[in-house]
């Protein structure tokens, strides 16, 4: 019973990891992360004023894993925009968010039991870039374990390391925060993931690399899904997080919510993308169009 | 006579696409641009204080183009660098510029008649090196359609894209305006030339490369010698412009002229440097000598 | 006599040249940069409230200068992380100077007679750095001399020259200022050596290569330790330089001093990071603690 619960395990994972991702998953993506995009004030406006600059930021939310990830290897950071049809894709995406008659696309993607699952199927995406940035830095500099785990959370991170310069891009500045200073969900857990993918890839740790992207997938996706379906931004990490930084760093006891009661600069509501609740979006997005 | 026509200007176009850039033409490059620089409110300033910062602007106005598409084709920002003999003769174009004795240099090219055949001269270097750029990215990516405009736009387009950075250079900070949020003419323009090139390139216009050059070159030098004669900022394209934007982007209709007007943030009359009318420029650059 | 001191110089600046610079005298340049880093203002509250972009300044700190040069020539900018063990000697550098309590560790490498070692050794390094990476260029670029003396400055300031945007991972952004802007004596001096060292490369300077290096090493360790001994800022060129920029350039004489006082901008106090006098700079990081 024991093993062949194993065997199945090990099947599904090995069946998952092979997964094609394009169109369905990468579609989700992009949806997802163009519905973001709309969400950040302005970028309507935007829109209107100077569609090129719009499609620029929307390509950026989609692939700016790719291109941070070929900055950091030293490539061309174009080289994802040979893959015409991907490019493709995700402007059609774009312009039916953003041009859409009656505004029909985003009212239909926006639609919670949708999006929660648009907003799953992303998650899988994020993990399999995760592994990927990891192993490609592997394959690179065979030893540079911080290059992998680097890469690795450059990969699943994406458009959030860069979003100083991406509002810059909209003609917005806010210096005061970033996302490296105020790590939202997705980040934080980006950089637990490329720690273990890189831990995986030493093999200093005793498990197989399918069932890893299975057991990261499934705690993303549930724990992306239920945040959304609950408009909640706490982290399932803030009681762990809170002890290790208390031992390790001296700070404070109490997690991050008091600490940004503490802090010097107020948090202003706008700070990350994915902190606004639901709601206020929606009526902040109305409103602009 | 139809047929001799053509054959002529095939030949005319076979020529002139060959004709080399060294020195003439990238001379003129370099003045005009040194010249919009010197144009930049506190560049005089700065070329007092910190000469070495200034000839870092001065050489991001010449070759900024270079280091941009090396950069996006994962090359040495550097690159270009090797020609000695250019950086040298910008650089003896920057010293003239703003260091010559009774500002006698910039006096005479400033001059209209004299600044007119420059900026036609410099026009011409544009148009070859978007051409060159979107060949440049074929080779690099046979089918990587985007990555052809994107090096030819940026190719043609230069110090432009970076001016904000540029101006951070200079201690100047303007983050609620970027040369792709409010296009210039010469940006437009390359846009629309590199995408014409990348057309070319891919087999899907029926008209061959250096018939392409001329006319395009022909186009941008007339285009910005009236422009530079009648120190107008209208662009030829607003017309056609204004009603492709209404009807895919749903942008009101009236062209770039009234949507300033309704734009949240008035636009400053120091936003693009090509916006100067040429006698408030020769004013601000005068009085801060 | 004469003969016998040249041979000695020449032996000793051959040993000299070939001594290996890891752990000693890199574990001086770790201490003494993270130690600047801490009298940021700021640094200390970012280290509590993000232990992430604490870590990444310190890294950017102690390997800015490989990575911009890495950048520079095209490469990983991530390259010189693949040397894991710098990597975790720098680390190890960070938590003791940041979290060691007690704060036993600041106030051992912060005592004076104790810093001016560190000061001196890291010099040493320095001048390597520089050395290295004009010879670096010179074998990528064998004619660029542009490009060597870029990428021995860029070594030999490291993160100076990316200040501004190291700041803006704490949150902190002053564009007003800069670097090449407002240079403080080492980057000044890492650009005087770059060109030395080029002109060396090039034969261009009748002197060996360990010669030089040997001399520009003691130049620079004892102008900086005597710099720091007196707490000054002024520059050893001050003098030489205010008269070169007189006839070449037009700039008043009097030096930067005195062109402080006419500059539109007042320069902040806090300016550059080694223009803080050592008690301001204690009292500021005892009271953030």
């Amino acid at each position: 019973m024991e093993v062949l619960a194993a065997l199945n395990l090990g099947e599904i994972a090995g069946t998952f990891s092979k997964m094609g991702m394009f169109p369905v998953f990468d579609l989700a993506y992009y949806i997802v992360s163009i519905l973001y995009l709309k969400y950040e004030p302005g970028s309507v406006e935007v829109s209107r004023r100077s569609p090129v600059a719009s499609w620029l930021c929307a390509m950026l939310y989609c692939f700016g894993s790719y291109i941070l990830a070929d900055v950091m290897l030293g490539h061309s950071p174009l080289d994802y925009f040979q893959h015409n049809s991907h490019i493709l894709l995700a402007s059609a995406v774009w312009y039916l968010t953003f041009y859409c008659p009656l505004n029909l696309f985003y009212k239909c993607v926006a639609f919670l039991p949708v999006k929660l699952v648009l907003v799953a199927l992303k998650e899988v995406v994020r993990c399999r870039k995760i592994a990927a940035g990891v192993h490609h830095a592997h394959h690179a500099f065979h030893n540079g374990f911080f290059i992998m785990v680097i890469v690795g959370y450059v990969k699943g991170s994406g458009v959030a390391l860069m979003s100083n310069f991406e509002q810059l891009l909209r003609g917005v500045w806010r210096p005061e925060t970033n996302e490296i200073l105020n790590m939202s969900f997705p980040t934080k857990a980006s950089l637990y993931g490329a720690v273990l993918f890189t831990l995986q890839e030493a093999h200093w740790l005793p498990v197989g690399k399918s069932t890893l992207i299975l057991c990261f997938t499934l705690f993303m996706a549930t724990s992306k899904v239920v945040m959304t379906a609950r408009h909640s931004h706490g982290s399932p990490f803030a009681l762990v997080e809170s002890w290790v930084c208390h031992l390790l760093f001296g700070s404070a006891l109490g997690g991050a919510e008091e600490e940004h009661h503490h802090a010097p600069a107020p948090p202003s509501p706008l700070k990350t993308k994915e902190e606004l609740s639901e709601g206020a979006r929606k009526r902040k997005t109305k409103k602009a169009e």
